[in-house]
């Protein structure tokens, strides 16, 4: 059983998005119909309705993107537990996982190898691939619905789901804290965020940006020391003495100017994914024993946390609305 | 007060080791004398004699190599309270460091701003360089000087003060234990120790190596499998399933393909120093919050509980000997 709902939709690399109207399931069992109320625009969803990512992941069109969704509860499947008609909820870059594997026993969602994206992805469902929240609409399993606050501006509330979480669980991970000085890179949808996170956490948060017009902008943020990374010198004032760095920039970069900048046994976790290798001056990770890491969004428990966090510590993404 | 000791020199890049005479200072207040009985030669001490290190630590010559030193104890000077004339004892990469920045303080006296390398490096007592292990005798502040254990081959114990420091150290570090599956890349000096310590904690240990003649060898020092890494069928098997990986090889070589050997939130760590920086995918390192590495040596309370760890599980480097 099936119903309409109504979508902005892409039909080729170079067209625009149009209004169209898509097929979504009928709740099942434990499915939550959302009424979808704010749906962030985050920078994958660009790559993917222009096919940029054709190696990776290749666009099926139509594309549906988004997955940075927050709305209404319309309805519930019979065996729903979570939720209700009425409650806010969200839904971020998941929408199934198959629950048995050892990373989603483990909570790691994320890393389940029958995990299923929320656009673009293989719609066990309905067959053809799945539809993201560029739209009124959606079905999703309760497992993959997170809790939403009602003291948050939900406009800002859609990114927690990709950008929050993102750059929330390697700064958990790693242990960002009060007493840690902690460098955010790039202070772009994932960089802010990281830099709100930072500040909350109580770290020592130092923000590097290419842009000095971005100084005031880090600042409000909650940094306390913004570094313009074109100049060495003051980069080479901060050799290693961070705790923690996390780099959002998924453009080739020089990666070992930051590695420099770690204390022992500091990381730098990359949330951005440049298309090739950096080289990795391997002398700068064992003076040190510094680590270089990766990280992808968070499992589903962590991104319940991640938002509970928000709402006590009045935290959302910063945003430009369109209707 | 100085006296005169034999040791082996080399006066340029291209000359041949030769017999010569050193001065060594007499035992200052916290100073040991030991009388060297057996020195490993340390890949380490070719390229600083082959002056092949021009550019990070130009050689100063005549150089007279050797930190992997095991020795008897001649003399003690006043304040020495650790040992006294006939213990054993044993020395390797450092001689001394400031003891007082917060590096010494946590015990990592290896990343001290101001240590003291055991050979071309400026000697604070004498003016010139320091002189190695290369030689008949030598004196060491007692801070840098380890017991050695009486149960162990001596010509097997020197290189353990290099070699197997630098192996036991990082896995230390990253949980090698009972239940890990473990990774060694690289069956020389460090990675024969590497697959001797990771079999004694208990890990499930893999050798990697592209030398199908060297399978054996692996098997011997404690390998329980062994992967010819030019297979990438047999590479293929192992995919997502290490817990840690040592990295000894020195050279260039594709780190990306055992990156991708991390299980979730594993760790490859290099030893090896590559003289070009590596070019590493980082969507191998998102994928499953995989971290790479580097470590040095050890500090050196972690230097005499390796040695401790080598006499209880009866431990020592393979070695051939020459008088």
């Amino acid at each position: 059983m099936t119903y309409n709902a109504k979508a902005y939709s892409v039909s080729s690399p170079t067209s625009p998005f149009v209004s169209a109207t898509i097929t979504r399931r009928d709740a099942t069992e434990h499915d939550v119909q959302i009424e979808i109320l704010f749906c962030g625009i985050c920078h994958s969803d660009l790559h993917q309705a222009r096919n940029e990512w054709s190696g990776l992941m290749p666009t099926v069109y139509p594309c549906i993107p988004g997955h940075e969704i927050v709305g209404r509860v319309t309805k519930v499947g019979s065996a729903v537990t979570k939720f209700k008609a009425g409650d806010l909820a969200a839904v971020g870059c998941m929408v199934d996982s198959d629950g048995t594997c050892t990373e989603c026993k483990a909570g790691f969602e994320q890393f389940c190898p029958n995990l299923t994206l929320t656009y673009n992805f293989p719609d066990k469902h309905l067959g053809g691939v799945t539809y993201g929240g560029y739209s009124e609409s959606i079905v999703v399993d309760e497992r993959f619905v997170i809790r939403a606050p009602s003291n948050l501006n939900l406009a800002g509330v859609g990114p927690l789901l990709c950008a929050g979480i993102t750059t929330y669980s390697p700064m958990r991970h790693w242990g960002v804290s009060k007493g840690k000085k902690v460098g955010v890179v790039g202070l772009g949808g994932l960089g802010h965020m990281a830099v709100k996170f930072a500040h909350a956490f109580g770290a020592h948060t130092v923000a590097f940006t290419t842009s000095p017009g971005k100084k005031e902008d880090a600042l409000r943020l909650g940094a306390d020391e913004v570094v313009i990374s074109r100049n060495a010198d003051e980069m080479n004032k901060h050799a290693g003495s961070f705790d923690f760095i996390l780099d959002a920039v998924a453009a080739e970069h020089d990666i070992n100017a930051y590695i420099n900048l770690l204390a022992r046994d500091g990381n730098l976790t990359m949330v951005g994914a440049p298309e090739t290798p950096l080289p990795v001056a391997v002398f700068g990770l064992i003076m040190g024993r510094r680590s270089f890491s990766g990280s992808m969004i968070g499992g589903m428990a962590e991104t319940q946390e991640m938002l509970d966090f928000c709402a006590g510590h009045n935290i959302t993404s910063d945003f430009n609305s369109r209707s």
